[in-house]
This record gives C-alpha cells, structure tokens and sequence, in this order.
C-alpha cells in the first residue's frame, strides 16, 4: 500500500523547500519508496479532518492503511525503520543516528524557529530591531557546537543518516540571514546534502506543486 | 552492564524534577532497570570530556560500555527499545507513541522554552515586560491543541508510553507559571503522570542529589 502524505496546497516559500513535507518526500527518495500526495489548504488544516490527523493543524501528516502519524521526526523513523538506506544496520550507530534526528528538531530547530517567529510574528513590534541581536546570537551560539562536533567530517557520524536528513534541513532555513555562512563546514554540509538525487527529487516534486508542472 | 547517565551536581532548580535527567530517572524506573548516575559541575559541562558525550554541553548523557547517546528522546527510545514498559507492543500503537515523543520535545516544548527564555534570559531587557503576554499566548494556542486532543483520556494514546512521559516531564515546567490551570484536562494528566510511582522513585533520587540524603 502506497502511504499518502500531506503537504500545503499554497507553500509560503512558494515551494522552495522549506516546507517539512521536504523532509518526508526525501526520506521517500533516499529508500527508494513510492508515496501520494494530498494537497491542504490553509483553512482546511484547521478544520477537524486535519486535526484528527494533525492535532496541531500542521502538514506533513503519513497515512498508510489504518495507520495515521504526524511528525517529521516520526515519520522519518517510521519509514527509516521499514527500508534500507536511512539507518546504520549496527545497533550502536543506529542509535547515534537517531540522536541526532532527535538533535536536529529539539536541540538546534528551537532557536532557529525563534528567530523566525521574532522576523515574521514579531517584526512589526517596538521591541523587534532590538531583540533580534539577542536571538540570532542564540542561533549562533548553537552552531558553534555543532560545527564544532562535524568538523571535517562529511556527515555527523559516519554515512548519511536520517539524522542528517533532519539536521540539513532544519540549518537550510537559515541560508537567507547569512549566519549559516558565518560556519563553513555547515555551509558545506547543507549544500552536500542538497546535492544528493534524492534531495533533488524531493525538491522538484515540491516545486512542481507551486508551478503546476510535472516532473520527471 | 549498568548504564551511567550525566545529571546535574548543583541542580538550578534544587531538585525539584525540572532538570531533564528527570527523564531519564523515570524511564529506568518505569522498566525497572538499574543505572548509575555521574554529576557534571556547569563547568566541567563545558569542557572536552563532556562536549565529547554531549557536544551541546548539557545533561543528560547515557553511557553503556562502547556507546554513548545524548538528546532526552533519544536515550527514551533507546530504553524503550530494550525493556518493556514504555512502548506498545503493537506496531502502529508502538509508531503513534513514538510520534508523541517527537511532538512532545518538537512541538510542545519550543514555545514552552522560548516562554523560559523570556523569563530567565530577557527579563531584564526593555521589552521583556510587553513582550510576555505575547509568548504566553503562543504557550496558549499549543496548549489548546493538546488539550482538545487529549479530551477525557488518561493518557495520549491508549495506556501510557513513552510520549507521555516526555510530553507530562515538558509541561511540568509551566506548573509555575499558572497557565497549566488553564486547561484543566492537561493539570490533571500531569498530576497522574506524577502520582506514578516510577517517578516518585526517579524524583526522590533527583532530589537526594540536592539534600545530600541517600533515598529508600
């Protein structure tokens, strides 16, 4: 059975990958699998179909037979679990890869998400120009410790995992404030992930949504 | 072999369950798994040793012979893979739970921290007075969510799991705060997470840490 997943009908970033069903179509892309799409309105997330599947009104949702998950981190593990290619085979790296599926969405996401609520809420409030140093030191200071970890290295800890699949695209957010340039071996990172296959598959299958042109 | 986490030699909030080896503490007890705990001072958090376990420089870490994991979600579901007892043995019920372990740290706890950053970290800054009702009431909307899902149930999904844990250990923290009250549904689902007495075990031993008194 071909699971269906949900991603917005009118993407803010009109389609350029910021959105999380990203992460969810990638995973698809990276093991090989195939997956439907519905699309959602910003109304209809709201409404109780959405919420019975999405008690945060949010997209992507992951529905295969009786089977209904929301998540990215889930649906990631969810489908990492079931096919090759997104977990390391031993257990202790398998491990180490969900610590940082887990890393990238309750570790370095929150402060990223801050500085996008403090641009988008709150960048007409008095308070806005001021507090922004404040929050984008916070972000720096986590990339700090996370260029620090990667180092040299390719990935985060050994072969691409989920972990990374996760992390990418969390710090891709960050590419227009131009702090991400400010660690080169992140900077490098991301742009190793997007230059993947599967990363460009997921990409222009998302876009093709916003233009109405097939892929492929 | 005995597993040793990290947890905090001068804990902020004395003892009182807020640190997140809380988390840790109450998954062993709710397995019934022995583990032993090494303290980490603020500073030694922040030197080589530590950041090699944890390259965020926080606690909780999780050693066990030739592996070491960090993230409060990842060392969960690592327990929780190995003993019975916090996640269902039926594989959607099993994949729900770990959904809600990911909405609990993902989800629910951003605005929940962003609401503690502006508290502890900006409360002295210009703004901090008006911006507060503004992060108290993203806190609100999520919390709204939660509770019109959670509804009259006991726990998130069925019996209690793994998600229940993180998701009661996240709301904890806004117990001060008064907002919990708001959403009586939500109090209550904290007060039985807390009435279990795995966590009276994992709370008394996070205390002992502050009092200096050994427990049982």
């Amino acid at each position: 059975m071909t699971p269906t997943i949900t991603a917005f009908e009118a993407s803010p970033d009109r389609g350029q990958g910021l959105a999380r069903d990203t992460r969810v179509r990638w995973a698809f892309e990276e093991v090989g699998q195939p997956y439907d799409v519905r699309l959602v309105s910003f109304k209809a997330m709201k409404e109780p179909a959405h919420l019975a599947l999405h008690p945060f009104g949010q997209i992507p949702t992951y529905e295969e037979g009786d089977l209904a998950l929301f998540e990215t981190g889930s649906i990631l593990f969810h489908i990492a679990e079931r096919h090759a290619g997104l977990l390391p085979e031993d257990a202790n790296a398998r491990a180490r890869a969900i610590t940082w599926m887990f890393a990238a969405v309750s570790t370095v996401e929150p402060p990223i998400l801050e500085l996008a609520n403090a641009r988008l809420l709150e960048g007409d409030r008095p308070w806005a120009k001021k507090r922004l140093p404040v929050v984008v030191d916070r972000v720096r200071d986590r990339l700090k410790q996370l260029s620090t970890r990667l180092g040299e290295a390719d990935w985060l800890d050994g072969a691409f995992s989920a972990g990374d699949l996760m992390m990418a695209h969390v710090l891709q957010r960050l590419k227009p404030s131009g702090i991400l340039n400010e660690f080169p071996n992140l900077s490098a990172y991301v742009a190793r992930a997007e230059a993947r296959p599967a990363y460009k598959r997921a990409f222009d299958a998302q876009l093709a949504v916003f233009t109405g042109k097939p892929t492929g």
